[in-house]
């Protein structure tokens, strides 16, 4: 496999919809993924990974059952296992995932927002 | 463990050094590690490790033995494990770096550079 650097504004520009994530990135197992957040997203939790949001440009909130935390550009956080989250934005995000590559979007919620193989791009 | 978000920009603020990862959050067996690049580092190699270059702020340029390969703030590299590689950065770079919780800054040349435990920030 060639070595070569991402540019992630421009693998944003290649998609618009949101929550429907982007592979661009593997590695020791994990996955390298960009999502756009805008409205609000299901309840779900992951029974087996842990979940990293990096913000790449925007802001948004992840939503937990007893609290909330605002995130924008330049910060990350960290849903550990079995913790039931919900991201919203009111206006677009643009967020990096790093999570094994087992993790599927809506956890254990599977349904019809659920992408069983996101695109590679 | 409490949920909390990261702010990258704070935790750079913390240290000045270059080449002296701090540890600011973990996830699946990995590390999301922050670091300054200013200088060559030395040529190393990562027998059973990939590791990922995220660019927060700044430029900075990985050189392999045979190109080399210029990354500003927004963008990303995957150096495979087993591949050689320095990173060389004329004008100071703040970078996030994400590896399995192993992973030694040196790699396979442990010497007075090698940072056995980073720190938690």
């Amino acid at each position: 496999m060639r070595i070569d650097k991402v540019t992630l504004a421009e693998k944003f520009a290649t998609f618009g919809e949101p929550f429907n994530p982007r592979i661009v990135g593997e590695l020791n197992g994990q996955h390298v993924k960009i999502v756009r957040i805008l409205g609000s997203f299901i309840w779900h939790r992951h029974e087996h990974e842990d979940e990293m949001f990096l913000v790449h440009r925007g802001r948004f909130r992840m939503e937990f059952r007893d609290r909330a935390i605002g995130l924008e550009a330049g910060d990350f956080l960290i849903v550990p296992r079995g913790v039931e989250h919900r991201p919203v934005a009111e206006e677009e995000a643009e967020v990096v995932l790093f999570e094994p590559a087992s993790t599927l979007n809506t956890g254990n919620v599977v349904g019809e927002r659920t992408v069983h193989a996101p695109a590679r791009i």
